[in-house]
């Protein structure tokens, strides 16, 4: 994180209306913004503290290290991303194909949402991975390891359905899906519209279909 | 850039063996590499500045802004990305779709020779746009155009010779092409080898195979 920051001190916790667990909660969820829009080389932890109204002091009496609260920031987005992932993925009520276009239309409406501003937190920390703990790699490792695998399910639901062709190996196909991904949502933070992601959906999904 | 270091005066240029343009020309030099391995963000320019053995007092006389300096470095690696497009996909010697395996060939020894640290300078700025001065966020935008459109006559080429379905927009694929690029890159960066962009390039070449 950006090194222009004070290092923050060991020292007693916030004042507030919130318990110790609810505080640590709210500087993960500030971190998990910050890092979405900025990466992890250029959030400073003091903007990531005053937007929760935590003094510098404390930081310490929360977390470890920044490094323990890198981990811990990561933890909370692929959290939430899986769970999003499987609301789509696993919803039995639409066709395999459909499952992943209705996961690329919530990712859509979150992009616009935030004015283009804010991508993916895993692909901007993957972008800057030279500048990160060796931890913090390997959690994107593995995070990108089970992005891969519920994808990997839903395309091979689509090829027992016969809908797109059985000589696609599906862990392939799940592991260029996600690089394609990465790939979109950064173009459209740079064109700042949603055309890029819907390119890579369209073409994507035809080249499959059989 | 890293707000870390001091900001550089105005003042003498260095004293050395070299004349202007070329102290100018290493220090965009510089510039690319630090940008290629860390991003616009994280990369300092006393860092740049000290690579060159340029003073910190003479930045301005090569450059009037930080911004110019961005632009000239941005403007440098495009140029070069650019002439090693050409250099691959215009090789008339070869088949369209070969051109592009060797484009990627040539890529991969670049990303091993540099250990994986280096990536994409056009998609590591890209990744961190929200904090890029416009200009610099138009000078990708315009760079990516010009690759799409290099990719797109490549494409077209084997449209022509029946390689790949006239039913395939090439401009689209272009595009898609270049987003699973960078992510691919991206992704090589995090695993530290080659599988990402291999399977980028094979899964590619299999779903626009005819």
């Amino acid at each position: 994180m950006n090194k222009n920051n004070t290092t923050p001190q060991r020292g007693r916790p916030a004042k507030s209306g919130r318990d110790s667990s609810q505080t640590k909660q709210a500087l993960v969820q500030s971190g998990v913004q910050y890092f979405t829009e900025f990466g992890f080389a250029s959030s400073g932890i003091d903007q990531i503290l005053k937007k929760v109204s935590v003094p510098k002091g404390s930081f310490y009496h929360y977390f470890a290290s920044k490094e323990a609260f890198g981990i811990a920031v990561i933890e909370e987005y692929s959290h939430y991303f899986a769970k999003k992932l499987d609301l789509h993925l696993l919803n039995e009520t639409n066709k395999p194909l459909m499952r992943i276009v209705n996961f690329a239309n919530d990712a859509k409406e979150g992009m616009a949402r935030y004015n283009f501003k804010r991508g993916c937190l895993i692909g901007n920390l993957e972008q800057e991975v030279g500048l990160l703990p060796e931890s913090h790699r390997l959690q994107l490792l593995d995070t990108f390891a089970v992005w891969q695998q519920k994808m990997t399910c839903c395309l091979q639901l689509a090829q027992q359905e016969n809908t797109i062709p059985a000589s696609l190996d599906c862990t392939a196909l799940a592991s260029f899906f996600w690089m394609g991904w990465e790939g979109s949502i950064a173009k459209s933070k740079l064109t700042k519209n949603l055309t890029p992601i819907d390119t890579f959906i369209d073409v994507f999904l035809q080249l499959i279909a059989k």
